[in-house]
């Protein structure tokens, strides 16, 4: 498997942010965080992008139960969605993989959780 | 080897936080977001934790190059340092691995960007 799943919206980028949250809401996440990456790295190192977006995104059920299992899974929480301008009018949305991400954590009792917040993001691209 | 790097301080939470926020600025990493993952945990399913809080690190340099060379790399940006009240006065501090988070993803040219940035939390873990 890939560490991300990905779709591409035929819409701008202010409205892939919007149906990103919105999808993420019907899956359970919240956005706890937003970083504006393209403000970041123009206001730090004068670099310029297209807009890009990272969503934290967090089930607040999943990751308790995360915690309790693995106590340094922190180190890999909220789950991120990107959402970036791909030019032409079209946008991007890649949520990560938590299979993946999570893959050298060697703990049974995690494993189900990933495997379940993994199933959401998935389902949650495929309906935008 | 293990997916993150962790030491035990011998003093408070915030005195912790401060360290480690102080620590990451010396390897070029600023704080971009700050979650305080046991209020958010109280807030939204009254589960009661220990104090502990997501740092949201990001040298902007390291996070360009890595863009640049993988745009879907946003999913697992920024590189997250854990700050934790493990009690009787001590506090836990863990720094993502990137190279066993990230090592999922094939691509040559990302590899000795997720190196140099973890020898510097690698260092930063140490310093503390």
């Amino acid at each position: 498997m890939n560490y991300h799943f990905t779709k591409v919206l035929d819409c701008p980028f202010d409205e892939a942010v919007a149906r990103a949250t919105k999808a993420l809401a019907d899956q359970g996440f919240g956005v706890l965080t937003t970083i504006d990456v393209a403000a970041t790295m123009k206001a730090k190192i004068g670099a310029e992008m297209k807009p890009y977006v990272i969503l934290g995104a967090c089930n607040p059920q999943f990751a308790y139960r995360a915690l309790q299992a693995e106590n340094k899974i922190g180190t890999m929480l909220p789950c991120n969605v990107v959402v970036q301008d791909i030019g032409g009018g079209k946008s991007e949305v890649s949520a990560v993989n938590p299979l993946e991400s999570m893959s050298a954590i060697k703990n049974a009792a995690l494993e189900p959780i990933a495997g379940e917040v993994t199933s959401r993001l998935q389902t949650m691209i495929s309906s935008l």
